[in-house]
């Protein structure tokens, strides 16, 4: 994964409040071959980067691993002909007790519950740092 | 675009299911760097293949016409965490009358109305042949 650098276009109003709202976002990764992947995620923001947890093991981990560049669609819960696209590539990661602890978090966020899953493998805090965002309006 | 060629994996009950439903797809497509781009679509199901319309002057036609490698996430309308995801390819295109014929057939599913928006260039029928079908439910 690359060092984090300054987002080429910050985050808007409209994508952090998509990500900080119990928005499912829908993440596209690349495979080996270059085809898209993409995976219906929770989401969350510290405001300059979008936040995701997932688990080692999985496509879409091994996925940025080998190509950080992603694209994530936040669609707006009020009105699905509305969204915002943020484009951009993993800059960071965070497993460990920390990663354990945000999952938990995000549980809390969308369910009100501690989380109910298996944890699998070892989770894994991606941060997506924004390179392109695009809020669509309704034409 | 390639000839049309027979499924490598058909469409899946639910994946037809969820594309004859109102569901607000989100197709991406590769840009010419290879990164994804997304975006919230009307679908639709001939039951072999999926079947979007856009306008010739649309970065994401631009895309297809140049790498028809595509993948369209199927969110279900009643459950926000399980989904279809089809990945496939653009195998063929329709303009004129049909392409414009179809956009109010679109409007006439999600609407109940007439197309609303103004065209802005040329509506193309794109026809996505599954390669992969994948129905995700909740662990």
């Amino acid at each position: 994964m690359n060092a984090a650098a300054a987002p080429a276009q910050p985050l808007s109003e409209k994508a952090i409040a998509r990500a900080t709202a119990k928005t499912f976002a829908v993440l596209t990764t690349l495979l080996p071959d270059g085809r898209p992947q993409s995976h219906v995620m929770w989401v969350d923001t510290d405001g300059t980067n979008l936040i995701m947890n997932t688990e080692v093991h999985r496509r879409k981990y091994r996925n940025v691993a080998a190509d950080p560049r992603v694209t994530i669609l936040l669609p707006d819960i009020e009105n699905p002909y509305i969204f915002s696209e943020v484009r951009g590539r993993v800059t960071a990661e965070i497993r460990g007790p920390q990663a354990r602890e945000n999952i938990e978090e995000l549980a809390m966020k969308y369910m009100g519950t501690a989380y109910p899953a298996p944890i699998q493998s070892e989770r894994v805090i991606l941060i997506i740092s924004p390179e392109r965002v695009y809020d669509h309006e309704r034409p």
